[in-house]
């Protein structure tokens, strides 16, 4: 049994003690957060939690085996070294830490003292991008010639962090896990019109072959989007996380490019077929996430959110920030 | 009467044609394309019309008032030159020229010869954008915080042009009409997977204000999406030119800031209102553009989308290429 | 303080606990099921609830005030009257009871013994139907040509009630809430596929008025659909209880009939304006209908979804069954 | 080569002659109308056709083969019945008479002189219709459970007919043309609120199996809705005529019911699937009929759209009028 300790008990910490309480083979022995009331609810329900104010009593607690940082991003790196100083493996909110220096730091204390770390892309297990990952494994898209996410809606505005830092931790890390073509370099320009930090932003991700990825990012939008291009050589597919269902629609939709040789003519055909919206699995993500957690540390494997995924993403989260303040500039990775 | 001659009448041409055939005022004198063949159908219905294979015939004619040039990009300075040289009026294709040096003599020659340049930024005097303009023009939308459009579809690939020409000249035609700041640089990136043009790119056009305009064009999008925000202060809209009604929804949505002096915080506030979608005139856009044109000439008057208006849209075309070339770098305009 | 017991702790039954748990003046004191198993989770959260697998410590507990029924339709019956005959107010999930006799037999006894029933037709206390009720009061639609609701999607097939019985009610008590007008007849007609209830019906209302009304009910879609449009003189608007935001569009567009006297002709105009998106209450409809169900025992007070409301509802689905059985013929109510 | 005469060139006759033009074996000879202006385009464009205002310059005509009739209703049967006892073979709009008896009359004509009949039932010849007879044919449905459809928008009012001579005839030619069942009886009911015809109606068709089919229409609806829900036991469709594209969806959804023997109870399932859009041929549907009609004249076949299914729209319209008439009875086919 996998004791696991709970830093944090905001907007996300309810879910996260919810479905490890409810995950095989862990316990939630203890939940620790700020703000005492918070945790009115979650002792009448689970009168067997201890709770406390002090995130001492977790990460220095003899019974607790992991602990999972459900905390604002700034406080994750100083918070995951304790844990993994006292011999805790950590289940970490994304982005995973505020800087690369400390993202890297993180990652090789955890390889030193041979602890899991796994920073909660929890996009990776919902039943959509299985399926787009079942795709691409497959072929079935061909050759992949662009990756192009909107992801905008009015607020919720962030008091230490610009839009980029919020909403593109879920792009990048999806991008990174589905995409086996590593990014060489990012550009991003934006605009903050309410409180200093950018609540609009424009990033394209480069790779070194023709891949090209955008994400459009926006606190300040009317509507709610949630959609993604992501355009192959043979099919193409659109998802929208935002349908009920019908989430994931592949177009046998392209371009056929023939050359006629003796006219150096290059002959352009476009195709349309049939479309396919596959049924997904609609099991809940988070639980299959933390059933994994439990399952890594079981088994002392490398989890595909581990650290290494966690630092890749906030090195594209930081160089993003270094494109922003030099107008767009582009900066490799 | 205004005798008006068209060259070109290809994919286009029969629509301004038409429009000039049903304008008042106006005449259609002549037609010349280089494809005789194209003309059968015209002229049985058209008989009055004079059909050539060379355009000589319509620019050096003496009882042609105006040209209307409907032929490739590559083609319209040398054309719509020759035109102003022997006194005609212009109606040019957008975008207006291959080159701002291209544009920058026309519009110079027309103003020493005192001739009308229009260019058929058709969009301008649609149902929508009009409602727009007047939106703005009463401040409904307050100061406005960005224009974000995407234009996206498959195909049609066009052999002498990247997907930025083909595309982005209706963006920066809409974004210089609606807003009256000045923009002062972009930058774009894109990459070419088919035939050596740009395929798909991503542009930023940046203002000495806070607004930031993105445009983002694809020519290998399974689904045909033509989609604008514009969020400002006080209301934002949705723009959607696919939607056979409903065409723009207006969100009394936002975000209102407080600050609590004593405490130096800012407090957000989101507001979410009625949304209304205005019944638009849905008269044919490029009927009135043409009576537009009639009426200019008359009155020598310059029309908004004139020369001035064309040079601006190739300026900032011109700049995207330029950026393109150094991967991304803001371009002054 | 108004205590309540709970009969009925299956599908339902828990939001009509936790809704009157939440509501002010109200105190749940005991909940009962046949199935104990039910209560694990009720009691680590509430643990000073009482259980219980007899109704009868509730019907006949001195304690308890008011008694929610939450159980199959066929056993409504005898637990209001035992209810109410015990001196308590009543709380009763729709359809009211299996039969007219039934039903009007509870509302006599309740008259008698001066109680309150209420018919949890939830829908009446929706920001949609609110709307709705506003916009017909203050006659924005002008006088009302029809109502035509689509309610299909696929299953919960029940086992004891056809489809009509199942999803009708719904249209039935919005429908005589919003229309001042008395249905005076209904026809229906439907089959059935699977298991010998009809899963598909449709059934017509009519009114004294030239006011029609038609419900489309259907276990068997591929789809869910709840769409509603109302049509009147003056405007229409279509409900679409499906939508996250956006449900209720008011068109103004319509039919103006004038008549040119001279020559007995019909001149029909059609108009076409703006569309207008109201922002609807938000708050959870059954939270607003346990407060008011508490306000009308403290007041002494009618509700608008009393014993009549329900007892007309049960009224229109009887005679929904004697039409369908009859193939179809008009049954008057 | 097969000359045809149209009379009649009001709203739908220019595109009966357009495509019988570009139809190859046939030659539009002749068309007529009461009204000459209307001929001043097709004069210009095609000046070999012949002119009239008198339908007997047709009719009577001895080089016109067969007869286009595109006139009102009312007007059907007379014109019908001259051609053919000229010895005329018919193209008729739908529906094809104002009675059964003109009707049968009209069969029985063309039987005894061997002419071919054609009612314009032009949805035949669509992709999505043909697209769902060939999956109803393989069986990729399953048995049939119901056809419903929804055929709604405002206007255009017609001042001698009602909604369901109006809108009705395409759902009753499509339901004969996939449903191999024969309909056994229908019931209608509407109301009129603007002209004295019905301007809503509903419209129950039964079968001698459970098989149902429900069509709503409506001339007061504020929105358009073209659509068409047809549940199999295997598989259901959805068939959407407004959408672009993706008008047809093929939902592997649906019940199963397997038995327990031994306890006699019923056990539902609920099946869930991927959902396909199947492609559909983009012809004109109105030139593949027009085609097929000159197919069947020159081979003698007997469409699928002949004398036999226009007679047998007119007869479940006439029933739908009884059934109107006798408040929703049931009327017996």
């Amino acid at each position: 049994m996998l004791n696991i300790g709970v830093i944090g008990y905001g907007y996300w910490g309810p879910n996260i003690v919810r479905n490890f309480v409810g995950t095989d083979g862990a316990k939630v022995a203890a939940v620790c957060d700020k703000n005492a009331a918070t945790f009115k609810k979650l002792i009448l329900s689970n009168p067997s939690i201890l709770v406390s104010s002090d995130s001492k009593a977790i990460i220095e607690s003899p019974t607790v085996d992991a602990v999972a940082i459900v905390t604002p991003v700034f406080t994750h790196y100083e918070l995951a070294k304790r844990a993994l100083e006292n011999g805790k493996h950590i289940f970490v909110e994304k982005p995973f830490t505020d800087s690369v220096a400390h993202a890297e730091e993180l990652v090789n204390l955890a390889e030193q003292k041979n602890l899991v770390i796994m920073v909660d892309h929890t996009f990776l297990f919902t039943g959509a991008v299985k399926k787009i990952k079942e795709l691409i494994k497959e072929r079935a898209l061909g050759k992949i010639y662009y990756y192009d996410s909107t992801r905008v809606n009015l607020g919720l505005f962030q008091h230490d962090i610009n839009v980029i830092w919020d909403l593109a931790p879920h792009d990048f890390a999806i991008l990174n896990y589905l995409i086996a073509d590593q990014p060489v370099a990012v550009t991003a320009c934006g605009r903050a019109h309410i409180n200093g930090h950018e609540d609009i932003a424009y990033i394209s991700v480069f790779f070194s072959s023709n891949l090209i990825a955008h994400i459009n990012v926006n606190w300040l939008s009317p509507v709610k989007v949630r959609t993604t291009l992501i355009g192959g050589e043979k099919k193409m597919l659109v998802w929208n996380d935002i349908a009920d269902d019908e989430k994931i629609k592949v177009y046998d939709k392209g371009i056929d490019v023939t050359t006629k040789e003796d006219i150096y003519e290059l002959l352009v055909n476009y195709r349309s077929g049939d479309i396919w919206i596959p049924r997904l699995d609609n099991l809940e993500a988070l639980k299959q996430e933390t059933a994994y957690f439990v399952e890594c540390v079981k088994n002392g494997a490398k989890p595909i959110n581990g650290g290494q995924a966690g630092l890749q993403v906030v090195r594209m989260l930081d160089a993003c920030d270094q494109s922003l303040r030099q107008n767009g500039k582009t900066v490799s990775l």
